[in-house]
């Protein structure tokens, strides 16, 4: 058996923030104690003394080698989930895809087959329904059975991954039935589309005519609407990716009645704005992703969602694509731009730079990015906190040292940084994955593999 | 030239209560005076002393020999109308259809034959588009230019008439440049597919189910959605027939920000709920339209919202289908009732007894069955008041004579009524259409044909 | 018996545009008839071809020599009046003031005597409470007989008007008895006191310090209070001079519930700001009114609640304090300048340059400046509308005329206008009170005294 | 050092439930550690295998020997601490009062008095201001030092507690300035003192008319009055013992936008309604209390908003008058029935009944029994959790034990429960303060003088 103390710490955790000691043994965290209190013999003692102990970071929306357009998502399993433990991330929750014409399992089985053996920390999977039908839907109770415990469903990209609000209600419907928790990529396609056609035969071809065409209203409209499908269905739903103020607004109006709605934003929306999507020479395309970008205003908005809990969650939506060769087959062509950004290294310190700035507490930072998000999707007790019990997915973070991100820096496949040459006060020092340390002063410690699938239970964030 | 008075009535429009004899040249309404104030020599004299004299009635909602579910509505142009007339209404504006793979003109001129020298009573049209393509949207200019101003779309009845949300989007740019007025059927026919297929799964076949499945919620949610993307279009909208609170407050919301919103409701809305659906026997099939009745706690909402103007026409949606052979191909599957339900000659009558509840003023009463119908869709001045220089459209109205409605007595092509037994306080005494009288205490006098099209000028109501 | 046509013009109501002539015989509008098509006998003919002929206005709040801190308001009833009929209005309606410890009725009795003999134009009295009491309450009743049908307190001037709001409770529970209508000055003049105290005590005593402390929110918290007093006593309520979003919004929310909440707002709110205040030299002063003038921001949602008609009413609140010597009475302490701008000449050619400007329809500008407030106030029938059996008060209104808005040019009494160098297109040619030519093309006709007194009926505005 | 460990328990907190062990050293918990993991010595071990391990209930309003109406609240500080402590609650903020024309130091210094040396549980104090003026307000910043970091003021109970809107708005500037709390009791009593007179005229003089005058209205009035005053100060704001959705409406939207305002209920409004108020032969005024008990409709609203965090706490107001010479007082006139009621002692078993019953979950049991109030009001870290450095309050409670609440069984010293014969689930078995045996499994082993006062920091909940 192996022990590690973790000592002269300042734990925090989404409720607490304690002077504390912390003993790990073997994978699991198994006592805290007032500093000094104890005389624990151990195998390795960490000194955490003028730094925080956390949690591991729970990053509840990734896409690794994710295809797209024709090309694939630039980071693999094994470089995405070492770039995650690089950013104090220890649990990642990945998308498998169904193929349309093809069944649920075959998505999940190819996906197995991407991260088995090759992740630096644990990872569990959300299934994306491509195809609705009788058969998919019969599938689904199977998943949850397995730990795929979470749907996503698109009212966006017509003929690729879109369901009508037919199929989009019998999911619902289905998972109201087996606990399933139904994720919702909100924004209205088909309309989108109509406008695409018309900006692109204007000659509006840059990438900020991309953040022009995905309208807010669009965004608040599909939001409204999952919603309103939810309620007939009588299940839960969570939004991904709120990016408008006027999608937030729908969700918190439904939250407000007490509907079992959530809302997940991710550090591009609260950071950035369509001033990036705007940076010339073609440089706005590094920021192209749906939804997409909005104007500066919106970020406002965000935040005090986060403070009021109407969002619930903040993840990344990992999903890089080098800007060359990648980003650039869009030239000429915003809708032909790969969709999404790289974050998955850089939403920890993100957020606690939140917290520098006064727009989020210490705890609330743990909770949108560790708590909440192992709670949303059935892995609390194990993930997202650090009590008695849990998993020792543990950071020791350094919250006065300072960094600037940058491309020559960071540990993600991709060729940018969507926050170059930011610099935030906060830095990972030390990382375990349960029980072994990943992350160890500068140095990368773990081994492809090491990271286990979580087979995860239904959600716990519901009454 | 001939000359008409109408003396010693107390005159209502939607602005004036006042007492005053109108003088009638021909066709048109020339001159108003306070009583014996003013020596007309005229052919005619009408004394309308104890009487209220008003604005012939605008129904901007019927159809009249509509084909529906492989049937046809019972009440011909030449019926349809006559029973208009004896209910004190003096204008429709029907709905021509597109078949989808036809041109709307096609739609138009096959109305336009049906109607043709058969009315009894002035009409014009709508266009139904169940076909958006680049063709029928280039069409649409057209028709505007041919006095048909208006355009409906529906999210319900997919594979018959829905328009997907690019379609509409469409429709509504189109609209917003040619100054076309957008109708919108707004529920969710694709999630009420799924609830209805489910319900008969289960066995639910009676009417009452009709409207179970066709949940408020999915108007709402619909009401919604047709809202935003006219706001992206950049258009006014006009939503049909609603029935639901819940879509009601979307419109309130939505008018409360300014946007050109406009909202319908129908006598069975606000008269008739889902206890009429439960009648036993499948007499509920006699009340199966869409969107469906609600239970009565709606109608309460309803009649605020015609106060407050946040609803401001009352049409009728009339589409009798006879419960004999008719009605009665639904039995053992709601689904396959007609929807429709025949009303044109009780609206007058029904919102007069409203004014008689006090749940309206009688200038309301004529504003929501006249003027403002008459003003939306690009009549006014013509049609919907008495005032000098307009169609001379007038009903002699006796409000202390007493009636009860009946099949028995009617005048619809239809073997039942809605409000069979139902007694009213209030009669259309004498109706003039352009000047000519066509209903004379208690006889029909015009003749099949005297109606004439009404080419429609592009909105009043707006700005 | 006197005749008088007015021929070839353009007669617009808050209802109808129609080209029509109209016959008056004495001081009442007989008929209204289709250009040409009558062979009426007049003693004279007024020529309005290329002219609106609209409804006298009907200015519902003005302060002719009110006493306010010391000094009185510049206008007498006849100056005030004079001027009311230069600028096309044909009725006001002013406050009489009870005295603290004195009746209503010696309040009014004071009122009639500075108005008897005096006006230009009809006028009517609303009351104002200083001293709600077991016996002011029961005085009432008499006054609602003798036609002073409404009645004003206040929220604001602690010490000076302020009613608690058991006292209003008292007053709107009498109202919702004997049918007067209560008028609310809604600011929180206690929490106001606190701030004015505090700034004279920072140094902040120039004008502009005016705005800033009463502050929007104290105007809508007041707001928002006298609603729920009138909702308890089951009464109706107006809002003077409405000049906050956020008091709009509490009267949009009411009205969205159906209850019977009104309320008013300026051309001062609707054309000046905040800027205004902060006019350099003291000019600020010149704009010292209560509700103050707010950030430009505001007017487009007063514009917006116009269209909306979450605002029916535009009155002037018309209160002049000359800028010598009146409003200078605050330098060096902005709470000493008497509060009150000049306006009851200007309201009706500001409101027509916002149907230039395309705000507002032409006959929206007569609904909010003529009809409504007759309607508001019982004076229907009367006053507001050109219809047979109404009292002649009509203008002819030149709208392509053009002016420049001066003291050097205006008839208040008053030594500066708040809209000085303004340029608005639209004038008054010539107005008729009661059949009487008061304005003849640049020329005042009337005699002091022509003017009559209105006793008003319980509100027309209700249900 | 005395230490003590309890065994095998399910520890429960606001964010975690863990099965653990917890350690304790003299007063403060020192660890915890999966179950088994450590081989403590201990003096005593405690099993709680198969119970709860929770933080003992921290009640922030309590009214212990309070004057009203000519009588005092029949709980002394011994009497009333002791039942808390066997209803699972180890502290207490009670309420020091201000008479008027005194200073808070006076008032404090009072209620030290009564409660010094009597304590079976530890205790804090907010101040009620009833006579905001220079020196009081002056005075706050003191008490801010000495741990009295909240300040209740009223917009009820005109000339005894009422402060006037300028009174409120100085209380928050000043409070936004060191950092104190601002409770408000907010109805509005001008209001209702005139409603009071009018019922008592008409006869209306049983209890249930109390439930009549004080309305909901007037309720939410009052909540939205502060709320605006407290954005004015910039100040946050808590208010007291919401009762009706109306009120709650208003903290919900106030929080929706982000404002600091926060919102107490108590188990009265949670478990009774207006039914217990009508009960026969005076029963009713057992359950008298400002805000009233409100129809059983505002308990769903009630348990939404507290599961949507619109509301964050639920104490008790504990104010016990026996009927029995109390409550009697008001026969023949509800106004002078004192207004409070007993329940320190029944508030953790009622919201554990909640539990059972679905209504929230166990940690939101603690969160807003223990964890919030104790953040809300400056104690956490110390009270209100279970963790290293704590102050040893755990309770350990039997989940499945059933009890009957009965006056025969309380132990507060009032006549009657207002539960009598309620049936639940769940009870308090072993009680610790500060490491100390209060309450074991149904004895009592405190003693008086063991409860200390606690000097509270400011609010921890903010930010």
């Amino acid at each position: 058996m192996a022990r590690t103390q973790i000592t002269g710490g300042f734990v925090i955790t989404a409720a607490e923030e304690v002077h504390a000691d912390v003993l790990i043994e073997d994978s699991r965290v198994v006592a805290l104690a007032a500093p000094g209190t104890q005389s624990w013999t151990a195998d390795r003692t960490l000194d955490a003394t003028g730094k925080y102990v956390i949690p591991g970071g729970v990053d509840a929306h990734t896409h690794m080698e994710m295809p797209f357009g024709g090309t694939f998502a630039s980071d693999t399993f094994e470089s995405g989930t070492r770039a995650a433990a690089w950013g104090g991330t220890t649990t990642i929750i990945d998308f498998a895809i169904q193929s349309r014409g093809r069944s649920l399992g075959e998505g999940l089985d190819a996906w197995h087959a991407k991260a088995d053996g090759k992740c630096a920390i644990d990872y569990g999977f959300h299934m994306i329904l491509s195809d609705v039908n009788e058969s998919s839907l019969k599938e689904m109770d199977g998943l949850v059975a397995q730990g795929v415990t979470s749907f996503k469903l698109f009212t966006a990209y017509p003929g690729v991954f879109l369901s009508d609000d037919g199929q989009i209600l019998r999911a619902m419907q289905k998972a109201a039935g087996n606990g399933g928790l139904i994720m919702m990529h909100a924004e209205n396609g088909l309309a989108i589309d109509v406008l695409v056609e018309q900006a692109l035969a204007r000659g509006e071809t840059d990438p900020r005519y991309h953040g022009e065409v995905r309208k807010a209203l669009l965004e608040a409209e599909a939001t409204h609407r999952v919603i309103k499908l939810a309620q007939v269905a009588g299940a839960p739903v969570y939004v991904v990716h709120v990016s408008a103020e006027e999608a937030l607004h729908e969700i918190a109006t439904a939250r407000h009645k007490g509907l079992p709605v959530f809302g997940e934003t991710c550090p591009q929306y609260l950071f950035l704005s369509t001033d990036n999507l705007a940076e010339p020479d073609f440089e706005g395309a590094k920021y192209v992703c749906s939804t997409p970008l909005r104007p500066k205003e919106h970020q406002a908005a965000l935040w005090r969602g986060l403070r009021t809990n109407d969002l619930q969650v903040v993840s990344t939506d990992h999903c890089p694509f080098c800007f060359t060769g990648q980003k650039e087959m869009g030239r000429g062509d915003f809708s032909k731009i790969p969709n999404g950004l790289p974050g998955v290294e850089n939403r920890m310190d993100l957020l606690h730079q939140a917290v520098a700035d006064g727009r989020i507490t210490r705890r609330r930072w743990i909770e949108i990015a560790c708590a909440t998000p192992a709670r949303m999707f059935g892995l609390y007790g194990r993930k997202g906190t650090i009590a008695p019990g849990a998993d020792a997915d543990v950071v020791i973070y350094d919250p006065s040292a300072e960094q600037v991100m940058s491309a020559a820096t960071h540990h993600m496949a991709v060729d940018y940084s969507a926050y170059e040459g930011k610099r935030v006060t906060g830095r990972v020092e030390t990382v375990l994955s349960r029980g072994e340390v990943v992350i160890d002063r500068g140095e990368f410690k773990a081994r492809a593999g090491h990271g286990a699938y979580l087979a995860r239970s239904t959600s716990q964030y519901l009454g």
